[in-house]
């Protein structure tokens, strides 16, 4: 049974389970403090069997970090009185960014998740990336100087953007959007601004967001679509981002489903993005006549024009197969439909709503709910400043 | 930050919470043994922050469990001699059955996954389910009688079959190919051989025993994807089978390629498994000559007979396409390829192998392995066998 028996390795094993008792340890003290508090250290020791000076020594790490504070003396009417232990929100915050080609969004968010101080801007993405992480943390000191939040209350900051991302490293292994190859993201922001960062693929933490404060937050799992210039998708389970070994998982835009399909910008063929992406149905209105925007094909649908409806009636045939496919792999409770196509085009859900239950596997048939984003833009933001105090709350 | 203020549902909270992390205690103590076993009481107790007490009980229970047995007074050549803690493999174990409606296999299997003995049979599943779940449980205590191993020694029954199965509450929910709708197959187990059961769907079983003792076991996430008269897959993910909400993650025969597609046995159309499944390779080749096997065809493409060739490279077309929506979905570090359709006739693999990297979306290439059962049949009762220790051993 032993896995190894020379001392040096061995040693290895037990320091890896000590650290990592260590946390989960100190997770479980502050989720017993999440729903029991205010609790007294002598209750958290008797809930979890932990001896004194365990319970002490973790309650003392949680109070230095600020997330755990202590009460007045507190009675319950019988005995002594004494100090608990209860979560302290507004003192640690973390920075959210999300960018891409045209738009940047800035945020101050709280323990809670709430965005206290908000900026939307835009940065040259043309520029060297450096440059542009430069000019990012610069509108983030704005942030900072304007709202009046010192610093050094800043946990860490979290940003999302479109592309694969090396979460583990802080790198941006490729973004076509941004034209980043091979960017090291976080040690651009901790030379520039000092604070620890965090990256990590925009759909994924948008759904993180959605999940833990938005449309899902009463789902235990929940896989949200966003349909825009590209389409991804990306998994919740238990507010935790499903990553797969490399954080590709969810990638739904790439799933093939005909192998002499159109040409998709991968260079291969009929991946499922190319049935729903805007380019694709603007290039289809424009065999009717000019079309610069998706509004112009719902108004003309809206009018009755054939050429429109049959356009948004293919769109929502290739959406519910999307959701099909989605919840035949993930099985989830609940399905947010997000990205630009839907949210800037309420028109196409109708569309949607009346195919749905046709198109889904039957077993899974009124399985799952479908939601829309209700944070809106926000949510890109709250989703990275989460990931950045679950990063480095050190837990 | 407090969920609740109600005595009762605080009470309901904290029993839960005290549960959950006696269990996860327990487990965490099992698995110090078993990567630094023999080890001391005192040392856990070091390693784990818990009090003497805390240790010694749940040591105690392990002991009682058969899990961890005491070693001899053992000497580290300083200090006094001390009593130490190991794993007992050999004291628990389980048995696994996989059903359908071709087969029978039973099998004991001990702690560490090996089959101990084995028997293939075959029960005519025409018969009421509760016949065919006495006729099972007759076969079981004969291996039993036949194998001298005592009943008492046997922690509970693990049973894999085709269909949807609720796990959690052990029903088959729906097996179209045993023709059993709601059938509590747990219950049915308990009252025909007082043993504990669990029953789940095959693919996930057999996912998890290549996982852990088979072709995949140096996988941290593996994706088998198994191909018959049905298409289904399952993820494992360190060892633990992804369900999803209702148990029904994985089932990728029923993802949509083309809704216009040819008719599927669930009522829709263009399902993934219409292009793979057996029959359909049969269908084509009776366009040809009477064919009752896909062997036939295998030998057909041999011989360089043209349509043989072309019904063999658009079933590896379809199966690299299921290999690329996994690989994109969940992004696993291994693929293991599985069913009836590939395992008897691995003439297929060389069709599939020249095909798969291009037909995989470029950041995923080289990203995963693709691997072959390497149990074989047995794997099937090693997954049944598993869960059921997985589940019994009160961890």
């Amino acid at each position: 049974m032993r896995i190894n028996n020379g001392v040096e390795s061995m040693e290895k094993i037990v320091k890896k389970d000590q650290e990592y008792i260590k946390q989960s340890n100190k997770s479980m003290v502050l989720n017993i403090i999440k729903i029991d508090g205010p609790i007294s250290r002598a209750d958290i020791g008797k809930i979890t069997g932990m001896s004194p000076t365990s319970v002490s020594r973790i309650a003392a790490s949680l109070i230095e970090q600020g997330l755990v504070k202590e009460t007045e003396l507190y009675s319950n009417g019988v005995g002594r009185k004494a100090i608990l232990l209860d979560i302290d929100m507004e003192s640690v915050m973390t920075i959210g960014v999300y960018l891409n080609k045209n738009i940047t969004m800035i945020g101050i968010v709280n323990f809670g998740g709430e965005v206290l101080f908000y900026e939307k801007t835009k940065l040259d993405t043309k520029n060297e990336p450096e440059l542009v992480i430069k000019k990012l943390c610069d509108k983030i000191e704005n942030l900072l100087t304007k709202s009046g939040v010192d610093i050094n209350r800043i946990v860490g900051v979290g940003v999302g953007l479109p592309g694969i991302i090396d979460a583990h490293n802080g790198v941006v292994v490729f973004s076509a959007q941004l034209g980043w190859k091979n960017v090291n993201v976080i040690k651009e922001i901790e030379k520039n601004l000092g604070l620890k960062a965090v990256v990590d693929n925009d759909v994924k933490l948008k759904a993180l967001g959605e999940s833990l404060y938005g449309s899902a937050k009463n789902s235990k799992s929940t896989a949200l679509i966003s349909i825009g210039s590209g389409v991804g998708s990306a998994l919740i389970i238990n507010g935790e981002i499903f990553r797969g070994e490399t954080n590709i998982a969810g990638e739904i835009g790439h799933i093939t489903l005909d192998p002499n399909g159109m040409f998709c910008d991968c260079g291969r063929r009929g991946c499922l993005q190319t049935f729903i992406v805007e380019d694709r149905l603007l290039l289809e209105a424009n065999n009717i006549r000019p079309t610069e925007t998706v509004k112009e094909i719902i108004v003309a649908a809206d009018n009755s024009e054939d050429w429109a409806i049959n356009i948004l009636d293919r769109v929502a045939t290739y959406i519910c197969i999307a959701i099909n496919n989605t919840v035949c792999m993930y099985n989830p409770d609940s399905i947010i439909l997000a990205g630009k196509l839907i949210e800037e085009n309420p028109g196409i859900i109708p569309f949607i709503e009346k195919k749905n239950n046709a198109s889904t596997w039957e077993p899974l048939r009124g399985n799952y709910k479908i939601v829309y984003s209700q944070l809106e833009q926000k949510t890109d933001i709250i989703g990275g400043a989460t990931l950045a105090s679950k990063t480095f709350l050190d837990l």
